[in-house]
Protein backbone atom coordinates (compact mmCIF):
# COMPACT_ATOMS: atom_id res chain seq x y z
CA UNK A 1 0.00 0.00 0.00
CA UNK A 2 1.52 3.54 -0.78
CA UNK A 3 1.01 6.63 0.56
CA UNK A 4 0.26 8.99 -2.03
CA UNK A 5 0.53 12.81 -1.57
CA UNK A 6 -0.38 15.69 -3.86
CA UNK A 7 1.16 19.06 -3.52
CA UNK A 8 -0.59 22.17 -4.74
CA UNK A 9 2.00 25.45 -5.19
CA UNK A 10 -0.42 28.99 -4.55
CA UNK A 11 0.85 32.22 -6.53
CA UNK A 12 0.66 33.93 -9.54
CA UNK A 13 4.67 34.63 -9.07
CA UNK A 14 4.92 31.05 -9.80
CA UNK A 15 3.19 30.96 -13.07
CA UNK A 16 4.74 34.16 -14.66
CA UNK A 17 8.03 32.74 -14.07
CA UNK A 18 9.18 35.29 -11.71
CA UNK A 19 10.15 32.68 -9.34
CA UNK A 20 11.06 29.41 -9.98
CA UNK A 21 9.06 26.83 -7.90
CA UNK A 22 11.88 25.52 -5.07
CA UNK A 23 8.98 24.58 -2.73
CA UNK A 24 7.70 21.80 -4.50
CA UNK A 25 11.15 20.56 -5.58
CA UNK A 26 11.82 20.38 -1.66
CA UNK A 27 8.80 18.79 -0.92
CA UNK A 28 8.54 16.44 -3.42
CA UNK A 29 11.81 15.38 -2.61
CA UNK A 30 11.67 14.89 1.35
CA UNK A 31 8.27 13.40 0.97
CA UNK A 32 10.32 10.99 -1.83
CA UNK A 33 12.39 10.16 0.98
CA UNK A 34 10.39 9.27 3.29
CA UNK A 35 8.75 6.51 1.38
CA UNK A 36 5.83 8.51 -0.13
CA UNK A 37 4.51 8.69 -3.67
CA UNK A 38 4.32 12.17 -4.94
CA UNK A 39 1.55 11.78 -7.48
CA UNK A 40 1.07 15.18 -8.62
CA UNK A 41 1.87 19.28 -8.26
CA UNK A 42 -0.80 21.99 -9.42
CA UNK A 43 0.56 25.37 -9.20
CA UNK A 44 -2.50 27.98 -9.55
CA UNK A 45 -3.42 31.64 -9.27
CA UNK A 46 -3.91 33.33 -6.53
CA UNK A 47 -8.05 33.43 -7.34
CA UNK A 48 -10.45 31.92 -4.73
CA UNK A 49 -12.11 29.81 -7.13
CA UNK A 50 -9.41 28.67 -9.15
CA UNK A 51 -7.54 27.41 -5.89
CA UNK A 52 -11.08 26.15 -4.25
CA UNK A 53 -11.59 24.33 -7.52
CA UNK A 54 -7.87 22.50 -7.33
CA UNK A 55 -8.68 21.53 -3.51
CA UNK A 56 -11.64 19.81 -4.27
CA UNK A 57 -10.34 18.30 -7.48
CA UNK A 58 -7.70 16.74 -5.29
CA UNK A 59 -9.84 15.88 -2.14
CA UNK A 60 -11.77 13.63 -5.03
CA UNK A 61 -8.57 11.52 -5.90
CA UNK A 62 -8.21 11.17 -2.39
CA UNK A 63 -4.53 10.93 -1.80
CA UNK A 64 -3.95 10.42 2.19
CA UNK A 65 -2.01 13.99 2.08
CA UNK A 66 -2.43 17.32 0.63
CA UNK A 67 0.43 19.81 1.07
CA UNK A 68 -1.00 23.64 0.01
CA UNK A 69 2.13 26.17 -0.23
CA UNK A 70 1.40 29.94 -0.20
CA UNK A 71 -1.12 32.13 0.45
CA UNK A 72 -1.28 32.11 4.20
CA UNK A 73 0.44 35.59 4.89
CA UNK A 74 -1.11 39.04 5.64
CA UNK A 75 -1.43 40.35 2.32
CA UNK A 76 -4.93 41.05 0.49
CA UNK A 77 -3.43 38.01 -2.19
CA UNK A 78 -3.05 35.99 0.66
CA UNK A 79 -6.13 34.17 -0.28
CA UNK A 80 -5.64 30.10 0.87
CA UNK A 81 -8.08 30.15 3.87
CA UNK A 82 -10.81 31.34 2.11
CA UNK A 83 -10.03 28.79 -0.63
CA UNK A 84 -10.20 26.10 1.61
CA UNK A 85 -13.38 27.54 3.35
CA UNK A 86 -14.87 27.94 -0.30
CA UNK A 87 -13.89 24.08 -1.19
CA UNK A 88 -14.70 22.35 2.25
CA UNK A 89 -18.14 24.53 1.95
CA UNK A 90 -16.91 25.61 5.49
CA UNK A 91 -17.13 29.87 7.34
CA UNK A 92 -13.71 31.53 8.10
CA UNK A 93 -13.98 32.41 11.95
CA UNK A 94 -11.18 33.33 14.16
CA UNK A 95 -9.62 30.96 15.67
CA UNK A 96 -8.45 31.98 18.93
CA UNK A 97 -5.51 29.13 19.65
CA UNK A 98 -4.34 30.93 16.19
CA UNK A 99 -4.48 34.47 17.21
CA UNK A 100 -2.44 33.94 20.14
CA UNK A 101 0.13 31.82 18.36
CA UNK A 102 0.47 35.22 16.11
CA UNK A 103 0.35 37.58 18.86
CA UNK A 104 3.29 35.53 20.38
CA UNK A 105 5.20 35.54 17.14
CA UNK A 106 4.84 39.62 16.94
CA UNK A 107 5.77 39.70 20.49
CA UNK A 108 9.28 37.86 19.93
CA UNK A 109 9.46 40.12 16.75
CA UNK A 110 9.06 43.58 19.06
CA UNK A 111 11.34 42.18 21.97
CA UNK A 112 14.36 41.04 19.07
CA UNK A 113 13.39 44.74 18.08
CA UNK A 114 13.89 46.47 21.39
CA UNK A 115 10.25 47.91 20.53
CA UNK A 116 7.29 48.06 22.72
CA UNK A 117 5.62 44.40 23.23
CA UNK A 118 2.23 45.58 23.29
CA UNK A 119 1.28 44.55 19.90
CA UNK A 120 -1.84 45.71 18.20
CA UNK A 121 -3.76 43.07 16.33
CA UNK A 122 -4.37 45.17 13.09
CA UNK A 123 -6.22 42.79 10.49
CA UNK A 124 -3.67 41.90 8.67
CA UNK A 125 -2.96 40.10 11.29
CA UNK A 126 -6.15 38.83 12.66
CA UNK A 127 -6.45 37.70 9.19
CA UNK A 128 -3.37 35.22 9.35
CA UNK A 129 -5.61 33.66 12.36
CA UNK A 130 -8.81 33.57 10.54
CA UNK A 131 -9.14 29.79 9.77
CA UNK A 132 -12.04 27.14 8.38
CA UNK A 133 -14.34 26.39 11.23
CA UNK A 134 -12.98 22.66 12.53
CA UNK A 135 -9.28 23.28 11.51
CA UNK A 136 -6.65 22.89 13.76
CA UNK A 137 -3.87 26.02 13.66
CA UNK A 138 -0.14 24.27 13.32
CA UNK A 139 3.07 25.66 14.88
CA UNK A 140 5.41 28.02 12.53
CA UNK A 141 8.19 27.81 14.40
CA UNK A 142 10.49 30.76 12.08
CA UNK A 143 7.46 33.04 10.81
CA UNK A 144 3.98 34.97 11.75
CA UNK A 145 1.24 32.87 10.19
CA UNK A 146 0.59 29.55 11.61
CA UNK A 147 -0.11 26.64 9.41
CA UNK A 148 -3.85 25.14 9.15
CA UNK A 149 -4.26 21.18 9.28
CA UNK A 150 -7.76 19.70 8.17
CA UNK A 151 -8.80 16.27 8.67
CA UNK A 152 -11.22 15.16 6.66
CA UNK A 153 -12.33 11.84 5.50
CA UNK A 154 -9.25 9.37 4.00
CA UNK A 155 -7.21 12.65 3.44
CA UNK A 156 -5.23 15.39 5.80
CA UNK A 157 -4.88 18.48 4.08
CA UNK A 158 -1.93 20.47 5.07
CA UNK A 159 -1.95 24.54 4.00
CA UNK A 160 1.76 26.16 4.75
CA UNK A 161 3.32 29.18 4.32
CA UNK A 162 5.06 29.83 0.93
CA UNK A 163 8.02 31.09 2.45
CA UNK A 164 10.51 28.59 2.25
CA UNK A 165 12.58 28.41 5.29
CA UNK A 166 9.15 28.55 7.05
CA UNK A 167 7.40 25.84 5.19
CA UNK A 168 10.40 23.80 5.91
CA UNK A 169 10.28 24.18 9.28
CA UNK A 170 6.74 23.32 9.93
CA UNK A 171 6.99 20.05 7.35
CA UNK A 172 10.30 19.18 9.81
CA UNK A 173 8.33 20.10 13.07
CA UNK A 174 4.81 18.71 12.15
CA UNK A 175 4.33 16.66 8.72
CA UNK A 176 7.64 14.53 8.66
CA UNK A 177 6.75 12.15 11.98
CA UNK A 178 3.28 11.62 10.74
CA UNK A 179 4.45 10.76 6.85
CA UNK A 180 6.78 8.35 8.46
CA UNK A 181 4.29 6.75 9.98
CA UNK A 182 1.85 6.93 7.65
CA UNK A 183 4.79 4.44 5.42
CA UNK A 184 5.77 2.39 8.14
CA UNK A 185 9.10 0.73 7.61
CA UNK A 186 9.16 1.34 3.60
CA UNK A 187 12.34 2.97 2.61
CA UNK A 188 13.39 4.79 -0.72
CA UNK A 189 16.81 4.26 -2.46
CA UNK A 190 17.91 5.81 -5.58
CA UNK A 191 21.25 5.35 -7.82
CA UNK A 192 22.52 7.63 -10.74
CA UNK A 193 24.39 5.82 -13.57
CA UNK A 194 26.18 7.31 -16.71
CA UNK A 195 26.59 6.09 -19.67
CA UNK A 196 28.92 7.19 -23.11
CA UNK A 197 28.39 5.56 -26.75
CA UNK A 198 25.15 4.31 -27.16
CA UNK A 199 21.73 6.11 -27.82
CA UNK A 200 18.81 7.18 -25.98
CA UNK A 201 16.87 5.03 -28.82
CA UNK A 202 19.27 2.19 -28.57
CA UNK A 203 19.82 1.87 -24.84
CA UNK A 204 15.02 1.72 -24.44
CA UNK A 205 14.60 -2.19 -24.79
CA UNK A 206 17.69 -2.97 -22.79
CA UNK A 207 16.06 -1.18 -19.60
CA UNK A 208 12.34 -2.86 -20.49
CA UNK A 209 14.60 -6.48 -19.78
CA UNK A 210 16.17 -5.18 -17.14
CA UNK A 211 13.10 -3.87 -15.27
CA UNK A 212 11.37 -7.11 -16.11
CA UNK A 213 14.04 -9.18 -14.56
CA UNK A 214 14.32 -6.76 -11.38
CA UNK A 215 10.59 -6.23 -10.41
CA UNK A 216 10.13 -3.33 -7.92
CA UNK A 217 13.00 -1.31 -9.59
CA UNK A 218 12.20 1.55 -11.81
CA UNK A 219 14.71 3.32 -14.42
CA UNK A 220 14.55 6.36 -15.85
CA UNK A 221 16.81 7.30 -18.48
CA UNK A 222 17.54 11.01 -19.13
CA UNK A 223 19.90 12.11 -22.31
CA UNK A 224 22.15 15.10 -20.97
CA UNK A 225 24.71 14.90 -24.01
CA UNK A 226 24.79 17.25 -26.87
CA UNK A 227 23.71 16.57 -30.66
CA UNK A 228 26.34 14.63 -31.60
CA UNK A 229 27.78 12.91 -28.77
CA UNK A 230 25.32 10.98 -26.24
CA UNK A 231 25.89 11.12 -22.60
CA UNK A 232 22.65 9.45 -20.81
CA UNK A 233 22.16 9.75 -17.09
CA UNK A 234 20.25 6.55 -15.72
CA UNK A 235 18.54 6.70 -12.77
CA UNK A 236 17.06 3.67 -10.63
CA UNK A 237 15.13 3.84 -7.87
CA UNK A 238 12.92 1.61 -5.86
CA UNK A 239 10.40 1.71 -2.20
CA UNK A 240 10.56 -1.19 -0.67
CA UNK A 241 10.89 -2.82 2.95
CA UNK A 242 14.75 -2.46 4.77
CA UNK A 243 14.74 -6.10 5.09
CA UNK A 244 14.48 -6.69 1.34
CA UNK A 245 17.75 -4.93 0.96
CA UNK A 246 16.70 -2.06 -1.65
CA UNK A 247 20.06 -0.44 -2.48
CA UNK A 248 21.08 -4.21 -2.97
CA UNK A 249 18.17 -4.16 -5.80
CA UNK A 250 19.67 -1.23 -7.12
CA UNK A 251 23.21 -2.37 -7.51
CA UNK A 252 21.96 -5.60 -9.31
CA UNK A 253 19.63 -4.10 -11.81
CA UNK A 254 22.56 -1.71 -12.40
CA UNK A 255 25.18 -4.53 -12.97
CA UNK A 256 22.67 -5.80 -15.26
CA UNK A 257 22.48 -2.80 -17.63
CA UNK A 258 25.75 -2.33 -17.18
CA UNK A 259 26.42 -5.52 -19.18
CA UNK A 260 23.75 -5.17 -21.61
CA UNK A 261 25.04 -1.60 -22.83
CA UNK A 262 28.93 -2.99 -22.92
CA UNK A 263 27.15 -5.83 -25.39
CA UNK A 264 25.55 -2.97 -27.54
CA UNK A 265 28.78 -1.10 -28.11
CA UNK A 266 28.38 1.68 -25.18
CA UNK A 267 30.16 2.36 -21.46
CA UNK A 268 29.87 2.83 -18.40
CA UNK A 269 31.55 6.25 -17.10
CA UNK B 1 -10.17 39.27 -23.55
CA UNK B 2 -7.07 37.58 -22.09
CA UNK B 3 -5.27 34.41 -23.87
CA UNK B 4 -5.52 31.63 -21.26
CA UNK B 5 -2.53 29.20 -21.78
CA UNK B 6 -2.32 25.91 -18.86
CA UNK B 7 1.28 24.00 -18.66
CA UNK B 8 1.25 20.23 -17.70
CA UNK B 9 4.83 18.72 -17.19
CA UNK B 10 5.02 15.04 -17.33
CA UNK B 11 7.72 12.90 -15.33
CA UNK B 12 8.33 11.43 -12.27
CA UNK B 13 11.91 12.81 -12.22
CA UNK B 14 9.97 16.60 -11.29
CA UNK B 15 7.43 14.93 -8.57
CA UNK B 16 10.22 13.13 -6.36
CA UNK B 17 12.11 16.02 -6.59
CA UNK B 18 15.34 15.10 -8.80
CA UNK B 19 14.88 17.44 -11.13
CA UNK B 20 13.89 21.35 -10.33
CA UNK B 21 10.78 22.18 -12.99
CA UNK B 22 12.69 24.91 -14.89
CA UNK B 23 10.48 23.89 -18.61
CA UNK B 24 7.91 25.53 -16.88
CA UNK B 25 9.25 28.58 -14.99
CA UNK B 26 10.81 29.00 -18.67
CA UNK B 27 7.98 28.76 -20.38
CA UNK B 28 5.57 31.07 -18.02
CA UNK B 29 7.69 33.29 -18.15
CA UNK B 30 8.35 33.49 -22.07
CA UNK B 31 4.75 33.32 -22.19
CA UNK B 32 4.03 35.72 -19.56
CA UNK B 33 6.14 38.32 -21.37
CA UNK B 34 3.71 37.77 -24.74
CA UNK B 35 1.21 39.05 -23.07
CA UNK B 36 -0.37 35.18 -21.86
CA UNK B 37 -2.34 34.28 -18.80
CA UNK B 38 -0.83 31.40 -17.29
CA UNK B 39 -3.54 29.58 -15.36
CA UNK B 40 -1.97 26.42 -14.40
CA UNK B 41 0.74 24.37 -14.08
CA UNK B 42 0.25 20.65 -13.61
CA UNK B 43 2.81 18.03 -12.82
CA UNK B 44 2.15 14.58 -13.66
CA UNK B 45 3.51 11.02 -12.94
CA UNK B 46 4.41 8.74 -16.38
CA UNK B 47 1.20 6.55 -16.06
CA UNK B 48 -0.71 7.20 -19.02
CA UNK B 49 -4.37 7.07 -17.53
CA UNK B 50 -3.24 9.78 -15.27
CA UNK B 51 -1.53 12.05 -18.08
CA UNK B 52 -4.87 11.16 -19.88
CA UNK B 53 -6.89 12.53 -16.48
CA UNK B 54 -4.75 15.76 -16.54
CA UNK B 55 -5.33 16.57 -20.53
CA UNK B 56 -9.01 15.88 -20.24
CA UNK B 57 -9.31 18.36 -17.14
CA UNK B 58 -7.08 20.90 -18.93
CA UNK B 59 -9.34 20.64 -21.98
CA UNK B 60 -13.06 20.81 -19.99
CA UNK B 61 -11.66 24.48 -18.44
CA UNK B 62 -10.94 25.61 -22.44
CA UNK B 63 -7.55 27.38 -21.89
CA UNK B 64 -6.71 28.92 -25.19
CA UNK B 65 -3.53 26.75 -25.72
CA UNK B 66 -2.22 23.72 -23.75
CA UNK B 67 1.48 23.03 -23.65
CA UNK B 68 2.23 19.74 -22.47
CA UNK B 69 6.25 19.08 -21.61
CA UNK B 70 7.86 15.39 -21.65
CA UNK B 71 7.55 12.32 -22.16
CA UNK B 72 7.78 12.56 -26.14
CA UNK B 73 11.66 10.47 -26.50
CA UNK B 74 12.00 6.77 -27.35
CA UNK B 75 11.62 5.06 -24.28
CA UNK B 76 9.38 2.91 -22.70
CA UNK B 77 8.77 5.80 -19.88
CA UNK B 78 8.02 8.12 -22.51
CA UNK B 79 4.19 7.61 -22.66
CA UNK B 80 2.61 11.45 -23.78
CA UNK B 81 1.74 10.41 -27.18
CA UNK B 82 -0.21 7.85 -25.90
CA UNK B 83 -1.66 9.68 -23.20
CA UNK B 84 -3.15 12.33 -26.04
CA UNK B 85 -4.53 9.18 -27.51
CA UNK B 86 -6.29 7.84 -24.70
CA UNK B 87 -7.49 11.68 -23.12
CA UNK B 88 -9.05 12.35 -27.21
CA UNK B 89 -10.44 8.91 -27.75
CA UNK B 90 -8.15 8.22 -30.70
CA UNK B 91 -5.97 5.67 -32.12
CA UNK B 92 -2.00 6.06 -32.21
CA UNK B 93 -0.64 5.12 -35.77
CA UNK B 94 2.57 5.86 -37.23
CA UNK B 95 2.87 9.47 -39.48
CA UNK B 96 4.52 9.23 -42.00
CA UNK B 97 5.33 12.95 -41.91
CA UNK B 98 6.64 12.49 -38.35
CA UNK B 99 9.08 9.76 -39.77
CA UNK B 100 10.13 11.27 -42.42
CA UNK B 101 11.69 13.96 -39.68
CA UNK B 102 12.96 11.58 -37.39
CA UNK B 103 14.76 9.72 -40.31
CA UNK B 104 16.53 12.81 -41.20
CA UNK B 105 17.14 13.69 -37.70
CA UNK B 106 19.21 10.51 -37.47
CA UNK B 107 20.85 10.89 -40.49
CA UNK B 108 22.20 13.90 -40.17
CA UNK B 109 23.59 12.52 -36.55
CA UNK B 110 25.35 10.01 -38.22
CA UNK B 111 26.41 12.04 -41.09
CA UNK B 112 28.04 14.65 -38.14
CA UNK B 113 29.50 11.68 -36.18
CA UNK B 114 30.90 10.06 -39.54
CA UNK B 115 29.03 7.23 -39.54
CA UNK B 116 26.94 5.18 -42.19
CA UNK B 117 23.81 6.96 -42.79
CA UNK B 118 21.55 3.78 -43.55
CA UNK B 119 19.41 4.51 -40.52
CA UNK B 120 17.86 1.75 -39.26
CA UNK B 121 14.05 2.71 -38.07
CA UNK B 122 14.18 0.55 -34.73
CA UNK B 123 11.02 -0.18 -33.02
CA UNK B 124 11.73 3.22 -30.55
CA UNK B 125 12.42 5.15 -33.21
CA UNK B 126 8.99 4.50 -35.00
CA UNK B 127 7.79 5.31 -31.48
CA UNK B 128 8.54 8.91 -31.14
CA UNK B 129 6.62 9.16 -35.03
CA UNK B 130 3.60 6.93 -33.71
CA UNK B 131 0.74 9.91 -33.53
CA UNK B 132 -2.35 9.91 -32.06
CA UNK B 133 -5.07 10.69 -35.32
CA UNK B 134 -5.60 13.52 -36.31
CA UNK B 135 -2.65 15.18 -35.34
CA UNK B 136 0.39 17.25 -37.01
CA UNK B 137 4.07 16.77 -36.41
CA UNK B 138 6.17 20.13 -35.58
CA UNK B 139 9.86 19.91 -36.46
CA UNK B 140 12.09 19.96 -33.79
CA UNK B 141 14.85 21.57 -34.75
CA UNK B 142 17.16 20.49 -32.15
CA UNK B 143 16.25 16.82 -31.34
CA UNK B 144 15.28 13.48 -32.51
CA UNK B 145 11.61 13.43 -31.37
CA UNK B 146 9.08 15.97 -33.06
CA UNK B 147 6.59 17.77 -30.92
CA UNK B 148 2.88 17.42 -31.54
CA UNK B 149 0.39 20.02 -32.05
CA UNK B 150 -3.55 19.14 -32.04
CA UNK B 151 -6.15 21.75 -33.05
CA UNK B 152 -9.62 20.90 -30.61
CA UNK B 153 -12.66 22.94 -30.39
CA UNK B 154 -11.68 26.48 -28.38
CA UNK B 155 -7.68 24.74 -27.63
CA UNK B 156 -4.69 24.57 -29.82
CA UNK B 157 -2.53 21.76 -27.90
CA UNK B 158 1.18 21.57 -28.25
CA UNK B 159 3.26 18.35 -26.80
CA UNK B 160 6.88 19.29 -26.39
CA UNK B 161 10.01 17.22 -25.47
CA UNK B 162 10.95 17.28 -22.07
CA UNK B 163 14.57 17.91 -22.74
CA UNK B 164 15.09 22.19 -22.07
CA UNK B 165 16.82 22.79 -25.18
CA UNK B 166 14.68 20.87 -27.52
CA UNK B 167 11.53 22.55 -25.92
CA UNK B 168 12.74 25.72 -25.97
CA UNK B 169 13.56 25.76 -29.93
CA UNK B 170 10.24 24.48 -30.81
CA UNK B 171 8.26 26.65 -28.63
CA UNK B 172 10.72 29.95 -30.42
CA UNK B 173 10.07 28.10 -33.63
CA UNK B 174 6.50 27.20 -34.03
CA UNK B 175 4.51 28.41 -30.69
CA UNK B 176 6.11 31.81 -30.01
CA UNK B 177 4.98 33.15 -32.82
CA UNK B 178 1.54 31.94 -32.64
CA UNK B 179 1.26 33.29 -29.11
CA UNK B 180 1.72 36.73 -30.60
CA UNK B 181 -0.89 36.27 -32.83
CA UNK B 182 -3.67 35.47 -30.73
CA UNK B 183 -2.56 37.91 -28.17
CA UNK B 184 -2.34 40.98 -30.06
CA UNK B 185 -1.28 44.83 -29.25
CA UNK B 186 -1.52 43.64 -25.53
CA UNK B 187 2.02 43.79 -23.98
CA UNK B 188 3.04 42.44 -20.41
CA UNK B 189 4.91 45.01 -18.31
CA UNK B 190 6.51 44.56 -14.75
CA UNK B 191 8.77 46.50 -12.12
CA UNK B 192 9.92 45.56 -8.77
CA UNK B 193 10.50 47.92 -5.79
CA UNK B 194 12.33 47.00 -2.29
CA UNK B 195 10.71 48.16 1.46
CA UNK B 196 12.67 48.24 4.47
CA UNK B 197 11.63 48.90 7.91
CA UNK B 198 7.61 48.08 7.64
CA UNK B 199 6.04 44.80 8.47
CA UNK B 200 4.40 42.60 5.74
CA UNK B 201 1.35 43.19 8.11
CA UNK B 202 0.98 46.65 7.96
CA UNK B 203 1.96 47.34 4.21
CA UNK B 204 -1.47 44.87 2.90
CA UNK B 205 -3.88 48.03 3.37
CA UNK B 206 -1.27 50.15 1.87
CA UNK B 207 -1.16 48.01 -1.34
CA UNK B 208 -5.17 47.63 -1.30
CA UNK B 209 -5.26 51.20 -2.01
CA UNK B 210 -2.42 51.82 -4.72
CA UNK B 211 -4.58 49.08 -6.64
CA UNK B 212 -7.75 50.50 -6.12
CA UNK B 213 -6.76 53.49 -6.95
CA UNK B 214 -4.56 52.12 -9.97
CA UNK B 215 -7.00 49.84 -12.39
CA UNK B 216 -5.41 46.82 -14.08
CA UNK B 217 -1.93 47.31 -11.75
CA UNK B 218 -1.40 43.63 -9.70
CA UNK B 219 0.75 44.25 -7.24
CA UNK B 220 2.78 40.94 -5.02
CA UNK B 221 4.09 41.87 -1.67
CA UNK B 222 7.71 38.91 -0.93
CA UNK B 223 8.86 38.90 2.39
CA UNK B 224 12.27 38.98 1.55
CA UNK B 225 14.20 39.86 5.21
CA UNK B 226 14.70 37.91 8.55
CA UNK B 227 12.72 37.34 11.68
CA UNK B 228 14.51 40.64 13.17
CA UNK B 229 14.82 42.45 9.80
CA UNK B 230 12.36 43.36 7.16
CA UNK B 231 13.07 43.69 3.99
CA UNK B 232 9.81 43.00 1.37
CA UNK B 233 10.09 42.91 -2.38
CA UNK B 234 7.31 44.50 -4.22
CA UNK B 235 6.23 43.24 -7.63
CA UNK B 236 4.23 45.53 -9.62
CA UNK B 237 2.77 44.10 -12.87
CA UNK B 238 0.41 45.10 -15.39
CA UNK B 239 -1.17 43.58 -19.16
CA UNK B 240 -2.64 45.97 -21.08
CA UNK B 241 -2.16 47.71 -24.77
CA UNK B 242 0.61 49.70 -26.15
CA UNK B 243 -0.93 52.59 -26.32
CA UNK B 244 -2.14 53.11 -22.35
CA UNK B 245 1.82 53.69 -21.63
CA UNK B 246 1.69 50.19 -19.55
CA UNK B 247 5.16 51.16 -17.86
CA UNK B 248 3.82 54.90 -16.96
CA UNK B 249 0.97 52.96 -15.28
CA UNK B 250 3.45 50.99 -13.01
CA UNK B 251 5.21 53.93 -12.56
CA UNK B 252 2.71 55.87 -10.85
CA UNK B 253 1.50 53.14 -8.87
CA UNK B 254 4.96 52.80 -7.10
CA UNK B 255 5.47 56.24 -6.57
CA UNK B 256 2.16 56.25 -4.40
CA UNK B 257 3.17 52.94 -3.16
CA UNK B 258 6.45 54.72 -1.88
CA UNK B 259 4.73 58.18 -0.22
CA UNK B 260 2.15 55.79 1.13
CA UNK B 261 5.07 53.67 2.52
CA UNK B 262 7.13 56.50 3.72
CA UNK B 263 3.79 57.69 5.53
CA UNK B 264 3.75 54.89 7.53
CA UNK B 265 7.55 54.70 8.63
CA UNK B 266 8.97 52.64 6.02
CA UNK B 267 10.62 53.44 3.24
CA UNK B 268 11.50 52.54 0.17
CA UNK B 269 15.43 51.10 -0.91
Amino acid sequence: MTVDMEIICVGNELLIGKILNTNAHWLGKQATNLGVNVKRITVVQDIVDETADVIREALRRKPQFIIITGGLGPTFDDKTLESIATALGRKLDVNQKALAMVKTKYEEYARKRQLPTTIELTPPRVKMATLPEETEPVNNPVGGAPGVRVDLEGTTLFALPGVPKEMEAIFAETIAPLLKQAVGDRVFCEKNMFLDDIMESNLAPLIVKVMSDNKGVYIKSHPRGTENKSHIEIHLTTAAKAEENPMEMLEKAARELAILVKENGGKTS
